[in-house]
């Protein structure tokens, strides 16, 4: 954008990247350090408020916040070991401000050293003559998969230990889908890139490992058809779905400038780091504020099997790999369409130079079909006008499985976040016999186990309803007493709302029974209509927390996954539910230690009216299906946000009433019905 | 279709609507019936068995099932009372073959004596006298709305009352909204169209009716634009929203012939009915039997507001309306877009002549995003499949509401149901001050109250899962315990499902805490792969239950909303959950009492690998906003049935990959950005 100077919600310009890098580089005694992280470190909440009141009353804007970069780098310590040291660099002086050693943490997942380790394992001699032992078929390409160690309490978490998952493919192409030949091996990496540890996989439900096994075969060649993915690979696909295309001739009806983006009376601004991915700031309807940011802010994904090794597998798909890093170069005609605005990114190279990350996040307009309808039943005058939504998605790929994150914008002043689980199942072979059963995973193919997993997301919901001084409130729906004098209730029929207001920060659960639903509000704001506070509601998705123990590495990992609602006092920079560094954590870090470590300081500050944060936990708890095979059917999981009693009516009223001449529908015409054709007619 | 003779499933045909009065006509002792109902008597599911094994087969039928009329008719009894009789004519015979006097039951809402109702109200001195006393402005037309009277004791129920509320419209054109005016004056209208009662509606939360009422103001006009939804009352809409088109150049992918519908693999029949609206029957995929008829079954709206005769408002908007009979003639470029197919229904006249709805039903194809998609990291080559949908839609006015009933088939042989709820909010006078609260109801205008109400849907799932003999399973997400010796949990992670089988008829509750997960399966028919039974699975809706008290009439008369899963055997033309007639019911019809009935009477019979539906409660509590208001922005209320290990792998995956070939999107380009335009580029 040429001269124009950046938001202060825009990430970090390549030129910004580069000259971060540049003033951070010479802070490491000579050494060159591998630059993990190059990025925005948002500006402090207290500054924007008042810049972002300036902004939209138009007035001068008298201070810009200073531009911060958040570094990470790795530096090799005096025994080879890794050093995470985290630096803020002030760009407008080019000066450090902080440097921090994090002893003992980890940076998140490193895609170059991962290669290594696959390659290092593959390498090493021991391995070798393990998969001699397996008999494989002869065109067998084995392939490693290397995971970061979930920590299980059995190893020191001071230095990186990868998995090695082992799988083989049968086909000469690299797109054929190993997963659906996991092997019975498994081989330990250690920091310096050493196999510590090979040992057979169970693969009865009742084996341990190293127990003494019973070979089995492994050459069972699986049907194309039912196990690869690929067009390549396949038979042809079906050729009965016609083309389906969406014609904006007028083009479409947002405007977008930088990272500004403006609909339908919507307006905000789209940022983007390594590890949310996509962010939203700034959210205003008509002007008026509605939400300070969104993100999703953490994913864990712990699996269900209880033998060992298998608990070593529960990865945090933001704190460890990144929705920023993995998200995928979106396709024009095949990730969305109509008419297709899509936003670039930029990390950085281990050398800190930037990185560009193309077509990362993508903006369009959908039809969502009928927004509002009514037939005067008197005069049977219909008037229907349909809705239309902005959409704003990114996709990543973690390993085996994608994520498809979309914000939906609605004209009626509703915002959905909705997410779809695709991709492929993660495996482990199992050679179970007929009628065995296995509690825990479902077996997708002869010899192939899809063990049962939860999916945990946490939306972090930052809201700015009307302002910035904003509070939880609780509300359900109970029916009155019949048996209480003081209550007028003579036919038994009657209930009504309950409201609580949330005084300090904590973790509540959700109960559709009670309807209980989580409104943020501003006290302050009363809407002179309905004479209460104006707010927003929260539509959760329901799901089952999660189930490993209180005791578990798992649980005390991922403290989100014991709450679906969680209410914090905000501070800057506080986007981890369960902890800033999550790789290989021991626990301790997340929301509720966070909460408790306040309250027992006695610095817990009441968050009735004041600027906080709500964190929606939510998921699914994943077992499996057959017809998740050999690629997963996307499964939706949607959250909303509603006006409650905000505006003065519907804020889609004034959408104009939908026509033909508009729309330009077909009819179609039945073979036989009218002329002889069946082709659709105008 | 000429001389094709009716599946039998397919609704009656004109000629035949008319044959079957003509036939009924003469058992009335020369009394002109009142034709209310002429509709299909659905064939026994024991002979449609062997039909339909032959007709996929392709096998000769040796036995059409002889096609039956059912008939509602009133006629007057010797005091001027209705009496509601119901005749089953025989069509290949034209004989009558039943007839049954209903004695104290009524036939649904009659809309002609409805406007009979509202008419004569309006015409009574008395009613007139009491207008007068309201001081309404000069430019004011007043409105009569007639509700079915709820039962709520007071009443003898042999005869029909009628509740007349009143509004008023303060512009000249009837498509005013006169909802947001009404008044507080009250009437009770006879079955000979007598006003026995006329009273004034408590206005303050606390007042009751009869009671003394202090004048309040009527004459406050509401503008417009927060009260009109009709664009010619109006002013001029958003302008921004720019045309949005979708075209289908090869024409769509269904085929239809009458009322077979063939799509993607997909195949099954539409019917109609006056009651239910739009059914559907013998879904199958891949020519692999799923469900023998799906259809929402009824549907409950009881009012929360305490205060006589609040509890006098609630609907069974099918049992007392209508789902058929309501349904909109539906509009090409307004309810749908793209290639649209539409199904007429033919109803009856009073005469028992039949009469054409055009339009009841569309039918055509959306696209719904990415349905698989993933790329291999290690190629990075994506592979990414869009999801297309065939979706069936009717949309019916009750009054004041709307509801949207959509079908959505997914090519990865899953099916959702979804309901939007729209139109507008039935509304009571109030005139409470400033800073009075109200527990029960939102103000959506100076003097206009939206009381709290619920909906309660029953979706009625008669499946025939690979068969016609199916179990209903209850499976749970347990966490294994930690602390027993004989279970392997050493990490304290690990978790499994388990299953439990229903043996009897019952009702049982949503659980998302446990993941709890209804599945219909065919324990003959054994996965060869997942070594389980094939199976379907239950995406409910989550929702609170009836607020009504147990023993209130609310609650004796929606016995269905009391669980959220309900199983019975399959009954012929048990299709209705609250009882077959439920204008001003009783209670005890419903299906606990249907259970118990037979529990009591030791006819209930093992459900277990037998024919079976499932019943699913959902729905909202209601709680207006004040963005509801004029006209709601479309509520989405959701459920799936998904495939469960029935298939071999996913059976969308030999869907063709998506390509900018065949979806010719357009890429955006900002204005700067390449070239000085804002308008699209290919």
């Amino acid at each position: 954008m040429g001269t124009v100077p950046p938001h202060p919600f825009d990430p970090l310009t390549p030129e910004e990247i580069s000259r971060a890098s540049k003033v951070a580089r010479p802070h490491f005694g000579g050494q060159q350090p591998n630059f993990r992280v190059v990025t925005l470190l948002e500006p402090s909440k207290k500054q924007m408020i008042q810049y972002l009141e300036n902004e939209h009353q138009n007035k001068p804007i008298e201070e810009t916040p200073v531009r911060y970069a958040r570094i990470e780098v790795v530096v090799q310590g005096n025994r080879g070991e890794n050093q995470l040291f985290e630096l803020i660099v002030d760009l407008d002086s080019d000066k450090v401000v902080q440097k921090q050693h994090h002893q003992g943490k980890h940076s998140y997942i490193d895609s170059d050293y991962m290669q290594a380790v696959e390659k290092a394992c593959l390498a090493d001699e021991n391995v070798q003559a393990e998969i001699k032992t397996l008999n494989l078929p002869p065109e067998a390409t084995v392939v490693v998969e290397a995971w970061a160690y979930a920590t299980d309490g059995t190893n020191d978490m001071t230095e990186r230990l990868t998995m090695c998952w082992f799988y083989m493919r049968l086909l000469e192409s690299a797109d054929a889908n190993y997963y659906a030949y996991p092997l019975d091996v498994c081989a330990e990496v250690s920091e310096s890139l050493q196999v510590v540890k090979i040992y057979r996989l169970p693969t009865k439900p009742s084996e341990r490992i190293n127990q003494e096994k019973k070979e089995y075969d492994r050459r069972k060649m699986h049907p194309a058809e039912t196990s690869e993915y690929h067009p390549d690979l396949r038979p042809s696909p079906r050729r009965t779905t016609k083309p389906y295309q969406v014609v904006q001739p007028d083009g479409p009806s947002f405007q977008i400038e930088g990272n500004h983006v403006q609909w339908e009376k919507w307006s905000f601004r789209v940022g983007f780091n390594y590890r949310e991915g996509l962010t939203l700031h700034d959210i205003r309807y008509d002007e008026r504020s509605l939400f300070y940011r969104l993100s999703l802010s953490e994913m864990f994904v712990p699996y269900g099997d209880p033998r060992a090794p298998y608990p070593r597998k529960a990865a945090f798909d933001l704190g460890n790999d990144g929705a920023g890093i993995n998200a995928n170069n979106l396709q024009l005609g095949c990730d969305c369409l109509g008419t297709i605005k899509y936003f670039d990114a930029y990390h950085n190279t281990p050398d800190g130079e930037p990185m560009k990350m193309p077509n990362v996040v993508c903006c369009h307009e959908q039809d969502d079909g009928i927004l509002w309808k009514h037939t005067n039943f008197r005069t049977k005058n219909p008037v229907v006008a349909r809705s239309r939504i902005l959409v704003l998605q990114t996709i990543i790929t973690v390993s085996n499985y994608e994520y498809i994150f979309t914000w939906h914008f609605g004209q009626d002043a509703s915002i959905f976040y909705e997410i779809r689980a695709t991709g492929i199942l993660s495996t482990v072979p199992t050679d179970m016999e007929v009628n065995e059963k296995i509690p825990y995973g479902t077996v997708v193919a002869p010899g192939v186990l899809a063990p049962y997993h939860q999916h945990l997301f946490s939306l972090r919901i930052d809201p700015a309803i009307d302002g910035f001084s904003n509070s939880l409130v609780i509300e359900e729906s109970a029916a009155l007493p019949i048996d209480d004098p003081s209550v007028h209730n003579p036919f038994g029929i009657g209930y009504i709302t309950k409201q609580r207001i949330i005084e300090e920060e904590g973790g509540f659960d959700l109960d559709f029974n009670t309807n209980r639903t989580f409104k943020f509000v501003n006290e302050s704001k009363i809407n002179p209509i309905t004479g209460t506070p104006v707010g927003f509601k929260l539509m959760p998705f329901y799901s089952q927390k999660l189930l490993s123990h209180p005791t578990s590495f798992h649980a005390k990992r991922s403290e989100f996954g014991n709450h679906a609602v969680w209410v914090t006092r905000h501070q800057d920079g506080d986007h981890f539910p369960a902890g800033k560094y999550t790789m290989q954590s021991m626990g301790g870090d997340g929301l509720a230690s966070a909460i408790a470590k306040r309250k027992d300081a006695k610095t817990a500050e009441s968050i009735r009216d004041q600027d906080i944060v709500i964190w929606h936990t939510f998921g699914s708890t994943h077992n499996p299906r057959i017809e998740d095979w050999p690629v997963m059917p996307s499964e939706k999981l949607t959250v909303g946000l509603k006006p409650v009693n905000f505006f003065s009516g519907n804020p889609g009223l004034d959408v104009a009433p939908s026509t033909q001449e508009s729309n330009k529908s077909v009819l179609y015409v039945e073979k036989g019905e009218r002329g002889d054709c069946c082709k659709p007619t105008l």
